[in-house]
């Protein structure tokens, strides 16, 4: 299979329309049963698998972007009678395992994206169900602030994974029922056991939407609500948009390169090397001046790269274990863009979204399940929203002093706290990467705290905690070397979930418990013979056979 | 394999030594190598398996009811060098998925009741370390309030799970690290990815133990560290204690039967027919009078009883699926013996350890991978304390109105909202059931609230939400009937999932992250064949041969 592109725009899309009408954009699933993304299955009944997940994504980067006076977006669908059926199941049945996994955790980070557009943007999501929404179709609506479902004697909701194809309603169902919808966990239970569905007022009595309404009056209604939405919504004045261009970016072989960002993969060391660029030139005066850079913009052009790598490692490089995280440039002119975005962020939307976008792209790796190793080095740039790299790593060295053969007049390496590391980037727990890191020792923290803005060597980096080891000139190279020989040869499982569980000290939140809890059962179910296995369910499904169930409970 | 057995006394302890000095109880593990639950493996360097946890839990629960006066608990190691190992690796290898799962579940209750009886009874535990303590041996000191460990540049604590057997330290190990201890993230990756450990200074410093001890001063140190921690325990006075005899059960075919609590277990249809008995007699006028009837004072006595149960369905009886509760008895007797309780909860310690001992036998439930389907019906007495059973379900049916056929003259079912259900026993989400049910819906728990004390029928009690449904006496055995048998055709991995999901509304806490977070990563890790499979590190270890991994990560 050819690697995965996640790089589109609204003129490419298959299965999605992205209309706008002044404060209220409409996006309209209509999917095109024979351009799946793979061959050997039609993506029917509206459902979707990883090619129409990214055209969302993309969507809703373009919404927050290009589209500065949308307040209120609607989510509906271009078929009759059905919403979405969620995800494709003969898609499902055939995946890998970690396929399956990879998929559903984009899905949860696009459903995560829509409501932090709701929450932060003030551009809220509005899902206006004109037909069944089953499973993911479900659960899409679930991320939207407010779910509207057409009351016409048939369309219904549904979590019909675990009666159909025994496993969950993977990607946040069931936090979300519960946590977010309060729905009773009784009625829950009752609800996700029923392959048919809940419809009329019935679902609008358990809150499984906010609204049932007549055939009659749909369109009126779904428009009346979306104006109501985009009238009340606290989106940030501003315009125009700032245009998503085509990212250059070259894949060739062992090597992925971005204006700012690069890679070079080591697949016999299992380790990618990834390098980010500091600006290439100083902040520009205002954000006016920013704005006429438009994409270019170094925080907003760096973080799409960022972006796209993460999701193009994580998909198409599954046997690349290791992240190892370099940064090069000034540090100076980092903390300056920091500074122009942080100034500005409350009243000026562009820097508000890039904001966002940098913590969204951020938690991305925070939820990746590659060992991330970070190395601070002479001419790094490990300071404010760079800094961030380094402190979502698991573990970090700073070199004490210069390399000696390489470039012994050169200043030591330097790592600098700033603003961004001290609130506007919170992890999924929502805590600061640094307030994670010193969980239960504010002490700590404070101490590191003081220091911010002040170019710290590795001795002052390593006492303050806020990397790992410092060696020198003398052990570097073994050191490091080991470290990535040694995770190379641990069991890629046990990473996987030594990971999940220490990069989240600390409070959970709805979203920690997608990606925790619920995800990790789901991972767990989709493995086991009852979901995948020769007689399990999601192999049975369609086929007119009973899976064929170790009836065992653990 | 014949039934695993839950009920031992010190005098039959096998692998444990418990000796009482006065205001400090010694708990001394000292593991018969040959002893081991089944055959196959040999419980080397203090490791242990189910029957040397059986044992520890045992202990826990005398020391709380037989040992009032004591204050602090040593836990220590009769070996020479060696604490513990934690469990057993040849037993883990060639546990069956089901086993290794409910073991750690087990291992894990017994490690929060240590906390429990630290934090809530005033006995607090200190771990001993006077030698290495690796993987569940470590993970069993950080249950402890402080950590001692010999310095004599040989012993340690680690967690060698993830480098020598490709799975994670499963047992709290991973949450407690970070969340407990504040151990920084990155140290503690570092931590566990070193099979060799961390002795000495280093320990203290990276707050793994709270204090390293010269070998020459260990006993001194231990002693004086256990009397302060006595001294400054706030358990409340009182003696002497209450014996806890060995409790009579009968185990015949499909039928468990204790004085108070029975099941019947229909093997076809994978349903446990639960009953619990309210009170015989009339709550007594005084906790003196109760502690004068010993362990056969109903809360306590029907706790055990309970308790027992469901470890004995837990372990023995995987294919058993769905639990079926029932009550029988007086209302006004349960709510009666509830009020002694919580009346002299404050001051009174046998009533403040009942209380905790329910919360945590009704914890156990809410862990329980089994359906929990409570049926209210007349002649019942969900009430209070028995009121949880149906609140823990996940789904309830109560019956409006009579059985016709059977008992026409009788009284319709009723329950009553009483104290037990405001507060005392609150799941491991720090939230009771009611506030839990009612998660995000503060009108609704106001509105049961209101009605506490009354009894309320069936058409009530579903208005207010406190039962899931509520038919007659003509639908009545259709609609228990299909929901028994829709659920025993469900996948039961999924219905875990779902139930692990479900039951946990709301936040988070320790106790939860390590069912739920740190469980579900460590029941998928099992069962990958990374872990489990031909070429799996678990089947590795200790044959020389290097585990055979994917390397692909998730």
């Amino acid at each position: 299979m050819s690697h995965v592109d996640f790089r589109t725009s609204p003129a490419r899309y298959k299965h999605w329309r992205l209309s706008v009408d002044g404060p209220v954009a409409t996006l309209t699933l209509d999917v095109d049963e024979q351009a799946g993304l793979q061959p050997g299955y039609e993506l029917k009944l509206n459902s979707y698998d990883l090619g129409v997940d990214i055209e969302l994504y993309d969507a809703t980067q373009r919404l927050r972007f290009e589209h500065p006076g949308v307040k209120a977006v609607v989510v509906t669908s271009g078929k009759d009678k059905i919403f979405c059926a969620g995800a494709n199941i003969r898609m499902l049945a055939a995946a890998a395992h970690s396929w399956k996994v990879n998929f559903c955790k984009f899905t949860n980070e696009t459903r995560n994206g829509i409501e932090d557009a709701t929450e932060n943007s003030g551009q809220v999501y509005l899902a206006a169900l004109n037909g069944t929404a089953s499973g993911g179709g479900y659960e899409l609506a679930l991320a939207c602030d407010r779910i509207l479902l057409v009351d016409d004697r048939s369309s219904v909701v549904s979590l019909p994974e675990l009666p159909l194809l025994g496993v969950l309603p993977g990607t946040g169902g069931l936090t979300r029922v519960t946590d977010k919808r309060h729905v009773r966990r009784d009625l829950a239970d009752y609800f996700a056991t029923r392959a048919e569905g809940v419809g009329g007022r019935k679902a609008e009595q358990w809150k499984l939407v906010d609204e049932v309404v007549p055939r009659a009056k749909w369109e009126e209604i779904v428009s009346e609500r979306a104006r109501a939405a985009a009238q009340a919504a606290p989106r940030l004045p501003g315009g125009p948009g700032v245009e998503l261009t085509a990212l250059d970016k070259t894949r060739a072989g062992d090597a992925i390169g971005y204006e700012h960002v690069s890679a070079a993969l080591d697949r016999d060391r299992g380790v990618a090397e990834i390098t980010v660029l500091g600006p290439d030139a100083d902040a520009p005066a205002s954000m006016d001046e920013a704005r006429a850079l438009g994409d270019a913009f170094w925080p907003l052009a760096m973080t799409r790269e960022l972006d796209d790598l993460i999701l193009d490692l994580r998909t198409n490089e599954p046997e690349i274990g290791a992240w190892v995280v370099r940064t090069r440039g000034s540090a100076e002119r980092v903390l300056a863009h920091d500074a122009l975005l942080l100034a500005n962020a409350g009243p000026d939307w562009l820097a508000n979204e890039i904001v966002l976008y940098l913590k969204r792209t951020l938690k991305r790796l925070d939820v990746t399940s590659r060992s991330l190793i970070a190395l601070v080095e002479p001419g790094s740039c490990f300071a404010g929203s760079l800094l961030e790299l380094a402190l979502a790593a698991d573990r970090s060295f700073m070199l004490a002093g210069v390399f000696e053969d390489v470039d012994p007049g050169a200043d030591p390496a330097a790592l600098t706290i700033g603003a961004m590391n001290l609130g506007p980037l919170p992890m999924g727990n929502g805590l600061t990467r640094l307030q994670t890191r010193f969980f239960g020792d504010p002490d700590a923290l404070a101490a590191a705290g003081k220091r911010a803005a002040e170019p710290l060597a590795a001795e002052d980096a390593a006492a303050l905690g806020l990397v790992t080891f410092a060696p020198d000139d003398l052990d570097w190279d073994d050191e490091v070397r080991l470290a990535l020989e040694e995770r190379g040869s641990f069991s890629p499982d046990a990473l996987t979930g030594l990971e999940a569980n220490y990069r989240f000290a600390g409070p959970e939140t709805m979203e920690t418990k997608i990606f925790g809890r619920l995800t990790a059962w789901q991972n767990w179910i989709f493995y086991r013979p009852n979901a995948s296995g020769p007689g399990g369910a999601l192999r049975a499904y369609g086929t007119g056979q009973r899976p064929d169930f170790d009836r065992k409970r653990v």
